[in-house]
């Protein structure tokens, strides 16, 4: 009888970590709980289900329950979730549809990922209002959207997913939607909702959208938004989602009623770190799971990953609560690795992040916050330059903006956030290598970075930049 | 009397160290001799001049002469060649068309570019041969192509250049042209030619096109160019290009005769180092002169900058060639602050470059070579992946070809190329990055780059490679 490894969640994260620990060590047993039925989804291509550039749900899947069960051979029980975790008998609680039942573990991994924030506002429950965390709300949205009667996946799939989907009821398909909350997913859908021919508005309660971003990069989005017919409610607190008959009729401000006929409601998220806690398991002050270097708790057989779990923000050099995919894998892996008795560092994250925001790309890395910065130790000074993507005699070129700041006193590079119609989303990465290695900004000024005229000018929009700031910073 | 400085050369390096130079201390005297009459012009763009994406030569001028003289307060003197330097008088020889005269300098900037290669091949003289190495050249290839008559600058235009033109002679526009070189120039002029609608044939003596690229990547190259119609001739010998009646009229290798009616030939550059050698100036290995941390020669008052210069290559630890027009601005950038008395280092180079070769973005940074990585004392290990741009869901995607190379004892990253329809120019700069900070194959497997669906799977590609690298270093 062989260790085995439990895993709590089958997403990015907990599937990451049963695959590579499998995969090192064939002989231990990996057993994954799965509250619901999707496993291993690529949620963040749910706005592009609804917009309808994908066209199928499951094609959101990367790799099938079926696939983990007989390629991968891992136990994979779906539809169970596990309510609790006794650290002592090193058991966990599991749920499921035939009752409840205890599994006894070695080692443990808790990657129960976040949920959507639903804030205290009237009205959350009518028809017509919507959340977007779960597959089975994209589907939900989709089908209100798009007004079709989908019934759930073609049973010929191979996937097998069943057919628990709840149907929109209303056979009328909104004219306008109401986004409450202008981060990722509220923009994304606000793209989305756009493509499919609704009047969109969007009410945020922050002065400007994409808080990260910093407020430059922030006021180009704005421009854009409103340049696409978004209708933009900045500074303005929803107090209430007013109804008639049980559905959508208005959105109400302190100041104002906007008449809607549907809502989603998209104010970010928060990590599902309530079994870890009720555990004895300790939280960070942001309020997910602390981990250490390896993604262990304060319980050497406990683990946590994803978007549950802290991570070491390399720029702060602190822990951060920064929930996205590539971090959720990348720990996931690591954890795996280091059950299987490989012990592999998750890494650290600088808070890297792009989004596509109907014709703009808008990324960040670092800490741009002046705030945020001073709070680390760093005397933060900005520099904000516009400058073109291509070559000034190449044709098509658009211009790109760039936030950069560094600290004062060391040189080094804090962050950076950028903004433009092409180039964008990449060109973040070299930002985000260089804070990962400690550069300074006169050092990022050097840097030996591509140019051929259709792609940059000779000297990159990066290092425009940070000869500006360099100079502001002697 | 204040100091001067003398500037050899008024493109790239030799402008952007007088600018540099003056706006640092204005009261420096800075006087700038080029032998023709262009200056601070982007070669780089040349080819989409002929292609004809570029309407006018004069586009390529970022700065005029006349805003060099009249805003910058820089002496310039064009058509003003330096056939000698006398270090030990501090003097320069100029000749210009009414004569020669010495000029004193305190400060002297050798900045006298590169020249195409003229290989010895019989024929080179024939009309219908061009090299493309000065807007001369470039205009000539551009009037015999487009069959139109251009007589030299809109004269209205305030850039002023004359009209010293080399008219194409013949009426008749060439339908087919060999291009003998497989090099960013003769791969950028083959998309030229072609969407020109001549029928294109490439002669390279080396097996593969884009040599510092690698294999692996040539072969994707190669590929795409055969699908576009271009007839690639491989470890083909040019022996001569045979001519009827004093014009091109085929290209004979020793194998075969093609018959052709243009040819351009683009094997490459040498720097234009006989000026400083001559001088008594040390040359190094490549050819180009030698320069330290500050682009100093071994003269204390002579320094050397762009394309006629070595850099110190980040990777090797040693001086390097790679004329490229980022290595030049920024070199003489770096002259100029120090000539004007705020010492400042040239900075490393990692031999970053990206070309577009018709519909593929072509990129590579430090070494991949593995006999170069030998020389340079590691033991190189590579590994070829092929991954989305995009996340497998999202419509449009286009794989991206890697490889990689690291060094089997310290693990640490050496290089990259890579190839692909989207993607790729900007993407190789996280690895540039990562190569400037020295940083280890499972560092780089580690970084924190920017996800979101339209533009990267979850773990970017050069996460991937990465990843499968540094798996066989292990």
């Amino acid at each position: 009888m062989g260790d085995n490894f439990v895993v709590v969640g089958g997403d990015a994260a907990g599937m990451s970590a049963a695959s590579k620990a499998k995969r090192e060590d064939p002989d231990l047993d990996v057993i994954v709980f799965e509250k619901g039925e999707w496993v291993s989804y690529g949620a963040c291509g749910m706005p592009y289900y609804v917009k309808g550039d994908i066209e199928e749900l499951e094609d959101l899947v990367a790799i099938t329950p079926e696939e983990f069960r007989e390629e991968r051979n891992i136990d994979l029980r779906t539809h169970s979730e596990v309510v609790g975790i006794d650290r002592e008998a090193k058991t966990v609680t599991v749920e499921n549809d035939e009752g409840t039942y205890e599994q006894e573990y070695d080692d443990l991994l808790v990657a129960t990922g976040a949920r959507a924030i639903e804030p205290p506002i009237d009205g959350m429950d009518a028809d017509g209002v919507f959340t977007f965390h779960s597959m089975e709300s994209a589907r939900a949205v989709k089908e209100a959207v798009a007004g079709e009667t989908e019934t759930g996946p073609d049973p010929d799939r191979e996937s097998g997913y069943g057919g628990e989907v709840e149907e929109y009821l209303d056979d009328e398909t909104p004219e306008s939607v109401a986004i409450v909350g202008a981060g990722y997913i509220g923009l994304e859908m606000a793209e989305a909702f756009a493509a499919r021919g609704l009047d969109v508005s969007v009410f945020e309660m922050l002065p400007r959208v994409l808080d990260p971003f910093g407020e430059p990069i922030a006021a180009e989005v704005e421009d854009h938004l409103r340049e696409q017919g978004v209708d933009l409610h900045l500074g303005a607190l929803v107090d209430e989602i007013a109804t008639e008959d049980g559905r959508v009729a208005a959105i109400e401000t302190e100041a104002d009623r906007f008449p809607v006929d549907s809502v989603l409601v998209a104010t970010g998220v928060a990590p599902n770190a309530e079994l870890a806690g009720e555990a004895g398991i300790e939280l960070g002050e942001t309020g997910a799971v602390a981990t250490d270097e390896f993604g262990r708790t304060n319980d050497d057989h406990v683990y946590a990953a994803g978007d549950c779990a802290e991570a070491h923000n390399a720029v702060t050099d602190a822990p951060d609560y920064v929930p996205l995919a590539l971090t959720a894998n990348r720990a996931g892996r690591a954890v795996g690795a280091t059950v299987a008795g490989d012990p592999t560092e998750v890494g650290d994250i600088v808070a890297t992040a792009v989004v596509k925001v109907f014709d703009l790309e808008v990324a960040r890395t670092g800490v741009t916050d002046h705030e945020e910065a001073e709070a680390a130790g760093y005397d933060p000074v900005s520099q904000v330059i516009t400058a073109e993507s291509r070559a000034h005699y190449y044709p098509g070129g658009k211009p790109i903006t760039i936030e950069m700041v560094g600290d004062r006193e060391t040189g080094r590079l804090l962050g950076a956030a950028m903004v433009g119609e092409e180039g964008v989303a990449k060109r973040i990465d070299s930002v985000a290598t260089a804070l990962h290695a400690g550069m300074t900004v006169e050092e990022v000024q050097n840097l030996d970075l591509s140019y051929a005229p259709p792609f940059s000018p000779v000297w990159d929009p990066v290092l425009t930049a940070a000869k500006v700031l360099s100079g502001k910073l002697e």
